[in-house]
């Protein structure tokens, strides 16, 4: 039996978990896969989970790898997973890989989607997934701000905490602010790599600005600040949702190894 | 300070409640509304709720009427309700209705609407508002077989407990099978009132029909035989969710009694 390399495609609703990352005395989503695939296989495994996803973050498309040594077909192991899942966590997929394929080196790119619902009333068939903010949001300026944070720079002001011995600076392909439904205003990030709550934060000054507390025009200051201080505050973890994450094509399944 | 008859519109997520109808020892919709509306007041009251959902049913609009005895602004009600109750009950509005209106006597329509989930992977977005069936269901022969029903019938074939001292006769007004996006079937249900657990019990036929195992042709049969046995199985309850109620338009608020 040789070993395989497994890629695992993963939606989550993260509400009841202490986020993705594996800890002791917490029940988090790690966990959960770990001890299903442990049930699974009758081995201990290590699983590589792209994003540490906070607690109370959702995905749709969370990305981990695993070296797995067992005669299970790969075709298989989805259902079998799932079996042993609870509801809110489900494997969309699980595929071979080639073995140097690494969930987390391997990402060239993630997607973000911060959901806001600003009706007056709390969108129960929604509320998992949203931050409920009641009131005014001005989509246009939000967009427009965002706008502001395309591209390669310095993104030390919305890092939470900020490790000194890492560069704060990475590139943003994508920023925009929509209003999706009456009430339902969508905000979708993606980047290269995300310093620690950079979204929550970004979305946490968004809102300030959509609110009319600041100009839209601010964000270029934030931005050049390098400063926490400067940016707003850190918006609720229960409106984050990890879309998508892009790899390299010759990490896909189905590529000759390089 | 004379009393008023508020009529309440209510959203929530079944999933945690033991349905709707307060009962002993058990967490209901009602019980948490009633305790809200006590607390506010501070008097012991009595709500009529128009449907007594089961409990894991949802609902987007329920229609529930209160007599207030209390100093408390009709207009202010929603808000003051709404920070007393938990995230998956909300009053989406709360208004000043004519003494004689009741939510339970006064309804002529209700509408469900009942979603099935079809694909391979469990929906954790969905999952606590659908019915996860993961295969292939004809949505047009469903479709086909439901506006079978649509009329006045003896629905006594899809009521579960069927009660000998009350009529079974119902008049459906509009029964439709939509595959509303890929995976996802949605199908609404309204008439003058149900029978107990009868939408789910029309799901589930309509599920032994799109799955091929019965011919569409065979619903005019169920429905003749007046016979709980000839129909199929019960669907879940989360599937299911109230969607609207009908009153008269001289029950409305801002019209004149009669």
């Amino acid at each position: 039996m040789t070993e395989r390399n497994i890629r695992l495609t993963i939606s989550y609703d993260g509400t009841r978990y202490h986020g993705w990352q594996r800890q002791r005395n917490a029940d988090t989503v790690e966990r959960q896969i770990t001890d299903a695939l442990q049930e699974l296989t009758g081995w201990e495994v290590q699983i590589r989970g792209s994003s540490r996803t906070d607690a109370g973050v959702h995905a749709l498309h969370q990305v981990a790898n695993v070296h797995l040594d067992s005669p299970i077909p790969t075709a298989r192991i989805a259902q079998a997973l799932n079996h042993r899942l609870p509801d809110d966590i489900t494997i969309l997929e699980a595929v071979e890989v080639p073995m140097e394929f690494d969930a987390v080196t391997s990402a060239v790119r993630k997607r973000y989607r911060y959901t806001i619902f600003t009706g007056p009333a709390r969108p129960v068939m929604q509320i998992r997934f949203c931050w409920h903010y009641p009131g005014r949001l001005d989509a246009v300026a939000m967009d427009a701000a965002a706008r502001v944070l395309v591209g390669t720079h310095d993104f030390k002001s919305f890092a939470s905490a900020a490790d000194r011995r890492q560069s704060s600076v990475r590139t943003i392909s994508l920023c925009t602010v929509v209003e999706s439904q009456p009430d339902m205003i969508q905000i979708d990030v993606e980047a290269d790599g995300f310093l620690y709550n950079m979204v929550r934060n970004i979305v946490g000054t968004l809102v300030e600005i959509g609110r009319g507390r600041w100009p839209r025009e601010k964000m270029g200051e934030i931005l050049a600040a390098c400063d926490r201080t400067a940016a707003g505050p850190l918006a609720p973890a229960c409106g984050l949702c990890l879309m998508k994450i892009e790899y390299e094509p010759e990490t896909r399944p189905g590529r000759d190894t390089i």
